[in-house]
C-alpha cells in the first residue's frame, strides 16, 4: 500500500471531522500520549472523547487483554453466558453498584453509548405508557434516531431528515445565569393541566454537558430534579456516558449530588481500553423487558468485559483515583482561571468539574485558533458548545501532575497567541 | 469471584435471550467450535449471528491483532487518521469495491449494524427531502429507533414504546407464493397519485432475510426492485449486514443479481474477528453530509480495521472462499432436502442461499425442540422467523466439509427426535 | 358595491377551485337548477358535492326553516338542549336508526364532514389504545390533519406541510382488476407477526369513493371487510358523508351489503338544505368519551336540525325515494353505457351505484373538455379521480325523469364534442 | 313526538357537556335572552361561546336572512362564485381589512374555527418548509388533530388517542406573575443553536385566552412577540376566533397592540347570526396554495355571507359599537372588582378586556357553585380555565346597560351564595 492517509480521505465520506482538525496520521499511543507516523508526540487532553480515562494502551489492561486473546477465549457471543461476562457482571455489581447503594440490574444494550440511550428511552416509554421526554438545552445523547431526538445541536438534528418529535427542551442549570428559579418553568408546566406539555415518560440529563460546552449542573439542581421526577412519577435517566467512569471524581458523576437515577447510561471508558461496550442500568422494578425485546449483535464483546473488569479491580478498589482526579481537577481549574485572568478584555471563563474542564471564549474563532496553536505545540484539545466556543479538556485521569501542568502551559500560550 | 454464571444472570436484565436457549457458560472458541467451562465442545452453526464468518479466533487474524495490540498502536481514535484506518480504507476500496465496479465512498457510522442502517436512512431522507421508507415484510434492521421503525417483528416493535411511523411494509419476494406479480402493489401505489402512499425516500431490503426466517429474494426480483427505484428516483439501500462478507458466496450478497445499490450497510463479519465495526457505503453523489453531521464515539475501532483488512487480504484476493461457500451451500441444501424428505407428514421445507440456510417447520414447537436436541448433541443452531418456526444455519464459511456434514447429521437426528 | 364577482376573486386566496371551473356568478337555485346573475339556467348534476340530495331550496324544508327563523327560535346553542335538537335526535333515531337495526348513539362532532371523521378516528384510537389506521387507495375523508392523513390524494396531502403518518393504504375493491383475491394483502399482514404493519385501531372506508373516481365496492367485499375487522378486533368506520342520505338508494349506502359498521360518519345532505351539520354514530359500547372531551362551536346548528328532521319525515317515512333513486340510477347507468359505446376507440367506462355515477376517460383532457362543454350547454358536472379523469354525476335525488334524461343527453353531446 | 329532551339525551353520545351544566330545554332566543320550553327567561352572558356578539335573532340580520332564503337564492355552493359571496368579500375587504391597513387575502377554510386554524397551520408549514409550531400555555384552538396539537388542555389532548407532536408550549403573558422577562425563554431557545428547539414554522396566539381562563396579553407583550417573529422569520398566527368581531372593542382584538399578524383566524361571530362560517386571512405573499389544495364542503355557506355582510354594514360603519363595548367593559370590570372586594378572604380576581371578562376563584368548586346559582337566578355563565376555576363572561355586545348591570348583580349574589 503506497497510498498516504491524506489521499485515503478521498475514499471516505465527507462526514469525517476530527481528521480535519488534526491533519496528521496517528500510529502509536501510550498513556497520555499519541504519536504520528513521523514520530511526533502529542499530549492527549482529548482522550478519545472521554474513552481513554485510564490512558492509551494501559499496561494493566493490555496484559489481561492480550492474554485473553492469546488463549483463544470467546471473543464474540452476543448475550450467551461466558466466563468473561460473568466476571464483569459480578465485579461491576460487587465493586461499583452495591457499595454505592445501587440495586440496579445491568443491561447490555449494544456496543456504543447511543445504544444505551435508545434502550433507556424505549424502556421508560414502555414502563410508563407515555411517549414524551424532557431534555435540556445543549444536551448531547447520540446520533441514532431516538438519541438524536433528545439531542440539542441543530446541525446534528438536521441530519435526521425527518421532524424529531416527542422531546421538549427545558433550561439546563444556570441557563439564565441564575435569574430564574430552578425548574420554575418545568414544574409549572407539569402542574398546569392546561399547559400543553405532554406528561413525560422520562427526563434525560447529563450532570456535566461535555458536547454542550462543559456546562455543569449544581448538586442542588440535580437533587431538585430528582425530587421533581419522584413527585411526578417521571423516570430519571442520567446519561453518564462521558462523565461517568471517574471523569468528575467518583465513579458515577451523580454520586456527589446524592441522587439515585432510575436508569443510568454508561459507555466510553467502561471497558477502559477503547473497546466498544455500553451498559444501561435499571432499577429492578423497571426491568419489564421481554426476553429479546431489545437485542443487538455486539452487545457482549468479551474482550471489553475482560479489560472492563480489570479496570474496576485496578482503579476502583480504593479511592486513590477519585482523590487524585479531584486534586488534579482543582489544579486545572486554578490554571484555567489564570488563563482567564491573562485576558480580561476577552471575557474568557473557566468551567467544569473534576477532570472535565472547559475554557469558554466569547469569540469562537479564538477557540478554534487556540486548538490549532495547541496542536502545533503538541497538545490535542477539541472544542465543544453550540458555537464551538468552548475548549474542552478531557485528559486521561491517569496522567501525571507534570503532564497536566505541561498541557495547561501549552494551552496558556496557545490562548495568548490566539487572542493576540 | 465464586459466583456461577447462572447465578450472575440475576444481576442482569431480563432482556437476555441466548443464555436462555443455551444454558451453559462458554469460555473458549476456535474455528468452528465453542467450548463451555466443563470443556464440552459445540459445533457452531450460529457463528455469533453471522459475525464469525471466518471462524472463532481465526489464526491469520489473531496474529495481526495481537501484534497490533502488543505494539502499542492506536486502539481508539474516533475518525482521526490512523495508519490502521488508512490501510483498511485502501484495502477495502482496492480489493472489494473497485473490482466489483462500485465507486462508493466509505462512511464509518458507529460500531454496529444499527448505526449503519440509521446513517443510511438519515442520508436518504436528507438527500431526497422525503421521509417515508418502504420496507419488506419480515425485515430486520436493528433496535435503535430508526432501524426499529423499518423492522417487521411486532414484539420488537412493541419495545419502542411509541408509534413507529414513516415506514410502509411491502410484500417480500414470494410472500404470496408466486400468486401475485412482483411489485404489483408497490408499483401501482407509486404510480397512482391518489394512492395515499407517501412517496418514499428509500427502499431498504435484505437479499436474504436472516432474522425473518431465511427468506431469499430471487435475482430477478432484486433486479426489478432496482429498476423500479431508479425509475421512481427512490434510493435503494441494501442491508448486507448479515448476508454480506461472503455469506451467500460473493462478498456482497447482491452481486449475483447484478444490481448496484445506492447505499450498502455492512457490519457483523466485516472485522472478521468479532470486533465491532460497521460501514455505510454511499454512491458519491449522495454523500452530502456536512462534516460531523453524523458522528459516534466508536466509529473507528482500530483493531477492527487491522483484522478487517487482513481478512480481505486473506480471503478475498482470489475466489477460493466464494467457490467453497457455494459448494458447501449446495451440500447443505441437499442435506436439508433429505431431512425434509424424512418427514413428509410434517411439511418441512428447506430454504436459503450459500451458507445461509433454513429449515422451516409448520409447527414452531418442533423447531424449538430440534434446537434443544441439537444443543444437547453438541450443535449450536438458533431459530428465526415471525413464529420462531425456522431453524437458521449460519456456520463459519471456513468450516471443513467434515464439520459441515457432521453438523447436518446432528440436525437430521435432532429433527427426527423432535417431530417423533 | 360595484365590484364584479370576477374582480372579487382578487380579494380571495388562490386556493379557490370551483370558481375556476365555472367562471360565472350564481345567484338563485331551485330544485335541480341553479341560475347565474344573467338568468342563465344550469341543470345541476353536482348538487353541491352531494349536499343537495333533495334539491335546492326544497319547498318542504324551506317552509319549516323560514317558520323556525321567523319565530325567533334558538339558532345557535352548541350542545345545549333545544326543542329542535330533541326533535332531530328522536326523529333520526326512530325513523332512520332503529328500523335498520342500528343501536348507535348520535354524536354531533362539529359542522362538517371532517369533524365527523376526526371524531371517529379519535374515538377509535382512544378505545383501542392503538394509533394506526388502515385506509384505502383513493380514499377521501377531509382536509383537517387527522382526516387528511387517511386521504389518498397526493396534492392534498402535500398541503399538510408535515409528514402524514399513522395510516397505511390498502387496495380498494378491484384495485387490481380482480387479479388478486380480496384482502389477501391486508389479511396476510394482520396475521403475520413479522409483517411490520402496526396493528390498526380502525379501518376507514367509503362504500363508493366519490372524490376518488366513483369507485364502488361490491357487497361481498364490504362483507368480507366487516368480517375481517370483527375477527381482528379492529373498529370499522364507514364514511357515508357523500354516499349516505339516500345517494345510492337506501339511507345508508352500506345497508345493501348487510353490514353494521362500528362508527358511521354523516354530513353533507343530512340537513337536507345545505345547512352545515355532521353526525358521528357510535356503537354504544364504544361511546367512552368523557363529557366535553371532544367539542366544537357549531356542533348544534338548530336550523339544520329543523330541516334535517323534516327531510327525514318527508323522504324516509316510506321507500318511495329509495326505489326512485335505484330506478333513476339504472336509467343513468344505461345512458352512460350508451356514451361508452359511442366511442369504443377511447376506452371510456361507466361506473357507480344509485345516483352516484361516473364516466371514466383514459385521457383526463377529455374529461376536462367534457365538463367545459357541459357547462356551456347548461349542465354542471365535475371531475374526480386521482388524475381528474372521471366525470362524477351527483344529481339531486329529487330530479325528474325528464331532467335526468336531459342532463344525460347534454353529457352525451359534450362527450362527443370533447373526444372528437 | 312525545319524547322529552331529557329522555333524548339517552340517544346521544356521553360527550355532550353544556346540557349537563344547564339541564333545561331552550326553545326561543331574542337579543340578550334565551327562553326554555316553560317560558323561563335567561339572560345570556355566554352568547353561544362568543358566537352571538350581536344578540340572538338580531332584527337587522334576521330580515336580510329570511329575505334571502325566501327568494330562493343559492344556499350552498362550496367556493363557486355567488352574489352573496362577492358581496361579503368586498364588504369585508372594504370596511374591515383595508381601513385597518390590512392587505390580507381571504380564505374560506370550512365552516368552523378549527378549519381556520388547520388551514393556517398547514399554510405556515408549507410556506416555511418547517413543521414545528410554538403555542402558549392554556391555549385553545380546536378539536381536529392539527388544532388539538396546539391546544393546551390535557383532558382534550387525551382524546386524540395518539401522541400530539410538532408543538412546543411557551409561557403566555404573565404566566410567572411578572417574575420573568417576557419571551426570555423563547428568545434564548431560538438564538441558541444547541437548544434542541426545532425552529418553528409559526407561533399561534390568542390575544385573550377565553377557554384558557380569560387570560389577557398586554399590548407590549404582543408587540414583542410580533417583533420576535419578524426577526426570526417565523409566521405569526393570531387566532381571533373568539376575541375578534368586536369582543374586546376593535373589530380585531390585536388592533389595540398595533401589530399585523401574518395569518388571522376568524369564525364564531363573523356571520353574526350563529351561522357556521370561518375565515383565514393571509398576507398575500404567503398565499401559495395551489387551487383546491385545501377544500371543504361547507366553506361557502351563503346565508352566512348575507348576515355577515349585513352585520359589518350595521355595526362597523362607524365606531359606536367599539366605543360602547369598551365602556361596557369598563363597567363590567368595575363590577367584578366589587365582587372581588366583597370576599377578600377568598382570593378572587377579576380579569379580561372589553366584554371578555373573567372572575377567577382559587377554589374551582366556588366557580361551579356560582354558575349553578346564576343559572337558577336566570343568568347563563360558564366556567373556563384548566381547573374550571374562572367564570367567563361573554355577553352580547349589543346588550343594554341595564341588562349588563342586571347580569352583574345576579353574578354578585350568586358568588356571595357560593362562597358563603
Amino acid at each position: 500500500m503506497t497510498l498516504t492517509s491524506i489521499d485515503a480521505t478521498a475514499l471516505e465520506s465527507g462526514v469525517r471531522s476530527y481528521s480535519r482538525t488534526w491533519p496528521t496520521t496517528f500510529t502509536k499511543a501510550q498513556g497520555s500520549f499519541m504519536y504520528n507516523e513521523e514520530g511526533d508526540q502529542y499530549l492527549d487532553f482529548f482522550a478519545g472523547a472521554g474513552v481513554m480515562n485510564y490512558g492509551h494502551n494501559n499496561r494493566h489492561l493490555k496484559e489481561v487483554l492480550i492474554k485473553y486473546l492469546a488463549g483463544d477465549n470467546v471473543v464474540h457471543s452476543l448475550d450467551m453466558l461466558t466466563t468473561a461476562r460473568t466476571d464483569f457482571l459480578s465485579t461491576f455489581t460487587d465493586q461499583i453498584l452495591r457499595p454505592r447503594g445501587l440495586d440496579h440490574t445491568v443491561m447490555f444494550p449494544g456496543p456504543g453509548g447511543a445504544n444505551a440511550v435508545e434502550a433507556a428511552l424505549k424502556l421508560a416509554r414502555k414502563v410508563t405508557g407515555r411517549e414524551s421526554v424532557v431534555t435540556f438545552t445543549n444536551a448531547f445523547h447520540g446520533m441514532t434516531l431516538g438519541a438524536l431526538s433528545v439531542t440539542g445541536n441543530s446541525m446534528k438534528r438536521g441530519g435526521a431528515g425527518i421532524p424529531l418529535v416527542h422531546a421538549t427542551p427545558m433550561p439546563y442549570d444556570d441557563y439564565f445565569d441564575g435569574d430564574v428559579p430552578d425548574f420554575m418553568y418545568l414544574e409549572r408546566l407539569l402542574n398546569d393541566a392546561g399547559s400543553g406539555l405532554n406528561t413525560p415518560a422520562a427526563v434525560i440529563v447529563e450532570t456535566v454537558q461535555g458536547e454542550g460546552g462543559v456546562n455543569t449542573a449544581r448538586r442542588e439542581w440535580l437533587r431538585q430534579l430528582s425530587s421533581l421526577c419522584k413527585e411526578q412519577g417521571i423516570i430519571l435517566i442520567v446519561d453518564d456516558i462521558q462523565m461517568g467512569c471517574g471523569r468528575t471524581g467518583g465513579f458515577f458523576s451523580f454520586e456527589e449530588a446524592g441522587i439515585v437515577p432510575d436508569i443510568i447510561c454508561l459507555s466510553k471508558s467502561i471497558s477502559g481500553y477503547g473497546l466498544p461496550l455500553a451498559l444501561t442500568l435499571l432499577r429492578p422494578e423497571l426491568d419489564v423487558w421481554e426476553p429479546g425485546e431489545h437485542n443487538g449483535t455486539f452487545r457482549g464483546f468479551a474482550p471489553a468485559f475482560v479489560t472492563g473488569a480489570e479496570a474496576i479491580r485496578t482503579y476502583w478498589s480504593d479511592d486513590d483515583l477519585q482523590r487524585s482526579t479531584i486534586a488534579k481537577g482543582a489544579f486545572a481549574e486554578s490554571a484555567l482561571n489564570t488563563i482567564v485572568a491573562d485576558h480580561p478584555e476577552h471575557g474568557l471563563s473557566a468551567k467544569g468539574r473534576g477532570l472535565a474542564r472547559g475554557l469558554e471564549f466569547t469569540n469562537p474563532d479564538h477557540a478554534a485558533a487556540t486548538c490549532r496553536n495547541a496542536f502545533e505545540a503538541g497538545l490535542l484539545v477539541e472544542t465543544s458548545g453550540p458555537r464551538d466556543e468552548v475548549i474542552k479538556l478531557l485528559p486521561p485521569l491517569t496522567l501525571t501532575n507534570e503532564e497536566l501542568a505541561r498541557g495547561l502551559d501549552i494551552l496558556r500560550q496557545a490562548t495568548a497567541d490566539a487572542v493576540a
